[in-house]
């Protein structure tokens, strides 16, 4: 009821309270009890007792009513789950995937107490100051190829950073999303597949938009950093949002229809991994190297001091 | 209740019912009721006015009761979930360990009405006919590896089945187990991953133990057989699960704590498949050439017309 509300509200400059209720055939104290939990979730509406309702501000909430407006995506957000506060997102879409939720599926959340990152890790994520979502995708990829997924939504954040604010992101291989060193973004790509097929990825992003240092926690305030600190503005999460789902389908689209190698050149433009000296711990033994390249399949080379070329796969990577 | 009653008839030669319903704390007729339950469940119980109960014959359904019965695993069938019927033990299985079960934990079902194979593919099983199991597994691995997991199934498969037949399968390459052949039992392995570690596996095996010719789908009586078919006798599915339960816990073991090299040896041992030509389909193209071995991971190699070896990451391999 309430979307259409907001449509209303969207469509014309002012509407009375009677006319609304006449229209979504409630009764005007249910008009403005909804009016009231608008406001509460961040629209400002203003009531005039002769004008009716106006609304002045939308929400800034990631709301599928503000997301899916004017979204130019055929499939990636074609559904949207909405949740104030939640443990992961990637839980719910997980469950959602494997009852069979389409690809393009989100879930959005505006806080996490449970976010996680790679290895276990947590992925702090303060209300509202941050984009926290899973996509749910299918392709169809031999499970030793998912390694390309974290590269492909790795290139999408970056072109979608750089849309929407003048900076311009490096990415450490595999997918961890680096300005000036400092993490701003992390991509966590969990997996249901059998030897032979993929059946679902659940694709979680973790973008510190408008994160305060100070809500950060203290073992990453040195590491981490945010789009608003570095671009010295808040950056608006919606827009934000939009653009990011936006260059998720195009560059997905792009990876489906022809490959893994034009995005691979991509990743390779945007990277700030490739010629540094790295140690990469694979939680059994540490190589370390010079980061040569990535291989068709997405991989990280490493040469060695003794010559030789190596093809990392662990995901755990620090440069030097 | 009825653990406890059928521990009691497998520890006297005979019990009266009274003495039952004193131990129990349950009156008389909640014995005779639970009894009525047993015989339904298979177990031949003889009642005698003066005598009482006696245990003349185990079920042959794959209750805990069961299959625990000196069973010498640590992990592997520590717990045991029973089902008379089910859609698919895999999904069970799945839930189960998305949801925290432990590693080892087992979903066995007397009968599935979709039962799963490799691709999407059916598995025909019958009720009581078969052996259909899936294990919960959480090995330290790396997603790139998976493959090896259905090759240690396929060890442990095979050693059950020379212990409790005569007969001597051979593997297919990845996980097929061949008996002359035609297709006794199938592995399918399902991965929960990210892209550095397994979360968890769940390992499903069908093992076609007295199922008859009659009881199989049309498009699969030529390529299919039983154990009972191949060794001419009913084979006792208790005795054979329990062994393959004892057999892949040991198999497993030795690939945890030593790695895939002994396993793959133990695997070319019982192979069909190295030195065979082979087509090799991979949905998108097709590979003809010959199977000269499995490399490190565990990949099948095959030698191509131009003198080329090139490493098989799709499992679809038929022999010529």
């Amino acid at each position: 009821m309430r979307d259409h509300i907001i449509k209303e509200l969207k469509d014309h400059d002012r509407v009375s309270g009677e006319q609304l209720a006449r229209k979504l055939n409630i009764s005007r104290t249910a008009v403005w009890k909804h009016v009231k939990e608008l406001r509460r979730m961040g629209y400002v509406i203003e009531s005039h007792p002769r004008y009716g309702y106006a609304l002045l501000k939308s929400t800034d909430l990631l709301v599928p009513e503000e997301v899916n407006f004017k979204l130019n995506t055929r499939v990636i957000g074609s559904h949207i789950l909405h949740l104030s506060e939640v443990a992961s997102t990637q839980n719910i879409a997980d469950k959602m995937a494997s009852e069979g939720a389409a690809e393009g599926t989100c879930v959005i959340a505006e806080k996490q107490t449970s976010g996680r990152g790679r290895m276990g890790r947590n992925w702090a994520s303060p209300f509202k100051d941050g984009v926290y979502i899973s996509v749910i995708l299918r392709p169809n990829l031999k499970p030793v190829h998912i390694i390309q997924i974290p590269l492909v939504a790795g290139v999408a954040l970056v072109r979608a950073i750089r849309k929407t604010t003048d900076l311009s992101p490096g990415i450490k291989w595999p997918n961890d999303i680096l300005i000036e060193g400092r993490k701003v973004a992390g991509i966590l790509t969990e997996v249901n597949c059998d030897i032979d097929t993929v059946h679902y990825i659940v694709l979680g992003m973790g973008i510190n938009v408008n994160t305060r240092q100070t809500a950060l926690p203290e073992e990453v305030k040195d590491i981490a950093t945010s789009l608003s600190q570095e671009c010295g503005r808040e950056v608006n999460r919606v827009g934000f949002l939009k653009q990011l789902l936006s260059e998720l389908e195009s560059v997905y689209d792009e990876f489906v229809t022809d490959g893994f190698q034009s995005i691979g050149k991509q990743w390779m433009q945007y990277n700030n991994t490739i010629g540094s000296l790295v140690t990469v711990n694979d939680g059994q033994s540490i190589l370390e190297g010079k980061a040569v390249g990535i291989d068709d399949d997405g991989f990280l080379l490493v040469q060695t001091a003794d010559g030789q070329t190596q093809r990392v796969i662990s995901a755990d990577v620090s440069l030097r």
